[in-house]
């Protein structure tokens, strides 16, 4: 194989184009083998691969930086920094993480797990560079997907002028499930007008031809049109040199294109759009589109699936109720809701602040929007979740996915603040559910007609199947108190331990039933309580009652179990809550 | 006067054109008035008021929405909506807010306090009003500041197709401190090209009068230079059509083209880009830009003072050394700065998020950037201070202005939630100083060559003149722990008591400093913490200690003083602080 020659971008140098040909598919070969046995985001990945080649042979990475958004297509470019050998272990407990990391590797320059933040990050270098007087190269590569979300915006509007600046534009025609919006659209036009350029040409030629001297008047006006045509392009309005669109699986074209603009790039930033197919190369994903952003092991029914089959039946009763994603209709389990009700269902792209008061909005006008969004994306929207919904006190049902550990996706993705963050709102409804029946129960009561914003979080575990009782009274040494999937695992702790502790499942953490918390805390000697998340969470809840109140009594026997605020490492979910579960059984001995 | 026979915008309809001119003035001496008394946004209000009252002669505000964002713009506005007694007594107890508000007034469709939120609210409104099979329209008022704001764009992004959707740019040529970018740029070119529009209709009979049928393929080339001709503008580009530029200032023409605007707007968005004048009608602030943005009755020497004119003595000795704000030049103290270090001096516009994974790639680079953002504001990037920057544990120095207590801005401007929020991170060090030599020594240790991120909050209040001491023994009953301004006004709660409580000014939130504290807690028999944000910042980080810890005897005589979950009034900031001391006062009895 000619990648076990490649341990570092500098051998991939060395390469003839046929030899860079073989090595994509060898490339490919890898990605589809390791996705294959450890699950990742597969599509993005392939569609990645000559980009990723031509970028490497001919910038110099780790001396010019490359920065990916959202590093779901980044595996090649691991793969090619000596890092193979991690790879074999992707997104396990000591292998590759799934997105760059510095702490990983010199040759990753910045962290991806959350989209849109490239430009960002790389103009911070460029800045940083040029105070320095340094000279070398950026190279953002980005997903159009993450052109959805709005700091790529406030990123390209502050990038004007920077030099040796230059952004890939790895447009794939979709992001995680499909790329929507304005913004979508007009890239499709650009990439339609193939012959842009040539276009562009020609017709400067024809303004060209017509003999101007004859008419003042005419002169200026095809001298305006010209610079009306010059600068018919957003990217060029905002500054950037557009360069594109070029075929992001023709090694020989791609590397054409970087090498232009490594030596033009001294003047102001480049975009390239390149069009690359996601999935390039491997039958089954290409044709099956919803397969193609992630691969997950587990073939269990979820949360999200229960979350996707009760909302279709309750939209069916109620036209009221909307549904709102970012970019996360499968992930969300909302792929029957936008089938049944396309015009009840809204995917507004990587765009969760939008997300959020858009649905204020809808709320404000009496439509009951349900926000379904992952834990760790939603903590985007924390400002206008409180200054759009909270103070208005607007009944946007919030749906929070992928609530807890992150399993195999790591720190980027750990869904650990969200209770942290809601419960500082006084009039919001906090639910967690711990079971399937709880889930359908809580749904219900989210579509009924509500007075206050509401939460619902859960993790992204298979869903239990049974109802768990709320109560399991032990005997009065041990009070154990959980939440949500938490409630699930507790007996890992417990075992077959003679001291058989009292547990309380609570699905309310907000408002939370303190009457009963009291009259079960004062029968016993130790309360430990359990939650996934950050402290700061439902042990804010109970701890500023408590405080508040001067139940002293009740404080000096309580103990709270959280997710730890060191970094998660990638690694199961079944080993994260594991970790949780021992610091349980070490607190109950 | 007129404006005494308005009582709601229904009354001015039935104006003519002359008295509508004469209603402007009147509004405009109302304004400078009320907020030559008050305080409050004088130059982006008066900029506004033809607009405003175009837009209620034409629209029919409030079966009509109309969505000001963000809100500096909306006096007149209230002046026209049966609001000028509560206007008297304009950002005061029981007086009118300074931003719209749904609560005060059916006429007001959408809390705006934070930028760039009202075509997202719009959107939302929109579908609302569809899915509800409603007609009425939506009139967004925006001014060009938020559209440095990436939400402006996710939403545009979202917009495509909506009818009766109408956006007012009021395009002052300037933001908070000045626009930036290139967005900026952008409009001031749509702007000198006054003749856009005929230019277009020119160019379009020049190609059109090309025998097209000579050739095929000239017409061709004819036909899509048309259509890139057609559609040269960003707005344009994004789904919207785009009027203007039109003077803001001209009544006549404004009623005009909103006349237009409701007639047409029944098949895409509607853009109308008018061009005002920050302040016009009030010389001294047409002439002082500077004072244009906001009236400050104060004029004592605020931490924000303080602040700049340090950060100035530590660039000289440190080129590394960069600021960043968010349009926030003036109110964070740093006109000098920019003046002195141009090249050092970043404002990003409206754009927290930006701001904020900016400054990590500038720290990832060995930079040493000052994020210098108002709490409230900073709220909207609490994911990528996150992901960026704590994850990667980069130095970047946050420098939280206006924290606490929002005063007279009220609710939306509360600065309540910086230190919950950063307290979850457990690198990063946070300050909090109670005088001017605090800030000054913190702003030092901020400046070296620290190891991980760290924040310093400080009020809007003027600065404390003398140094404060750490510890003030007092007797063994009550032990008073405070941080920041806090401790400066705990006096009034202690007062001439016999019982003299223990003081303790605690300067660093975190690392806290335990040892002391239990030292403290151990001789006292009651603990009181009093701060000037949300249960769960310094309460947090104290509980998270002692109840891991089991300091059962602690926990039992500790309680917390927080800012309350109650909607924050506009009122003075001294009345804010005192409800909060007279609480103080209670627990100390």
């Amino acid at each position: 194989m000619i990648l076990d020659s490649i341990s570092s971008p500098s051998d991939l140098k060395l390469l003839s184009l046929p030899d860079l040909s073989i090595l994509c598919s060898e490339l490919r070969n890898e990605i589809i083998r390791i996705t294959s046995r450890n699950g990742g985001h597969l599509g993005s990945n392939l569609g990645a691969i000559e980009l990723t080649v031509a970028a490497h042979f001919v910038f110099n990475c780790p001396i010019d930086r490359f920065i990916f958004d959202v590093g779901h297509q980044a595996y090649s470019h691991k793969l090619l920094t000596g890092r193979r050998k991690l790879m074999e272990n992707l997104r396990e407990l000591g292998g590759a993480s799934g997105f760059p990391d510095p702490a990983e590797s010199e040759f990753d320059h910045f962290i991806a797990g959350h989209a849109s933040t490239s430009i960002s990050a790389a103009v911070g270098i460029a800045r940083a560079r040029d105070l320095k007087k340094l000279t070398f190269r950026i190279v953002s590569i980005l997903g159009d997907g993450s052109m959805s979300g709005g700091m790529i915006y406030e990123a390209m509007n502050n990038a004007a002028g920077l030099k040796d600046f230059v952004v890939i534009l790895n447009d794939n025609q979709m992001s995680i499930s499909e790329s929507v919006g304005a913004m979508r659209t007009y890239l499709s036009r650009l990439m339609r007008s193939k012959k842009y350029l040539t276009l562009r040409k020609k017709v400067r030629n024809l303004l060209n031809s017509i003999p101007i001297k004859l008419s003042k008047c005419l002169e200026g006006i095809v001298r305006n049109s010209l610079a009306v045509i010059e600068g018919n392009n957003i990217f060029e309005e905002l500054g950037f040199h557009y360069i594109g669109p070029v075929d992001g699986h023709n090694l020989q074209e791609l590397i054409e294109v970087f090498q232009n603009v490594r030596d033009i790039a001294n003047y102001k930033p480049v975009i390239i759009h390149a069009i690359t197919q996601k999935g390039k190369g491997y039958m089954v994903a290409e044709n099956d589109i919803t397969k193609l952003h992630g691969l997950e092991k587990s073939p269990d029914q979820k949360y999200s699936d229960i979350f996707g089959k009760k909302i279709v039946e309750l939209a069916r009763q109620d036209e009221r109720i909307v549904c709102i994603t970012a970019a996360m209709k499968n992930g969300c389990g909302l792929v029957e809701f936008a089938k049944q009700f396309p015009e009840r269902f809204f995917d507004v792209g990587i765009a969760e602040e939008h997300a959020v008061t858009f649905a204020a909005g809808l709320a404000m006008e009496g439509i009951k929007p349900f926000v379904c969004i992952y834990s760790t994306f939603l903590q985007r929207a924390f400002d206008q979740i409180y200054h759009d919904v909270i103070l208005q006190d607007l009944c946007v049902r919030f749906v929070i996915d992928k609530a807890g550990f992150p399993g195999t996706d790591g720190k980027t993705h750990a869904g650990l603040y969200d209770i942290a963050l809601f419960q500082h709102f006084e009039h919001i409804t906090i639910l967690s559910p711990s079971s399937k029946k709880d889930l359908e129960d809580f749904l219900e009561m989210m579509a009924a007609d509500i007075t206050h914003p509401i939460a619902i979080r859960f993790p992204k575990s298979p869903a239990f199947d049974h109802d768990r009782p709320v109560l399991e009274p032990g005997n009065s040494e041990i009070l154990i108190i959980s939440t949500g999937d938490m409630s699930n695992v507790i007996h890992r702790a417990i075992g077959h331990r003679r001291c058989k502790p009292t547990t309380w499942n609570v699905k309310s953490i907000k408002p939370f039933d303190f009457d009963t918390f009291i009259s079960l805390a004062e029968i016993h000697q130790r309360i430990l309580v359990l939650e996934e998340g950050v402290f700061g969470g439902v042990s804010n809840v109970i701890l500023e009652r408590l405080t508040t109140d001067g139940l002293s009594d009740i404080l000096k026997k309580i103990k709270f179990i959280n997710a730890g605020k060191e970094m998660i490492l990638p690694s199961s979910r079944e080993e994260q809550l594991n970790s949780i579960i021992s610091r349980l059984s070490d607190a109950i001995n």
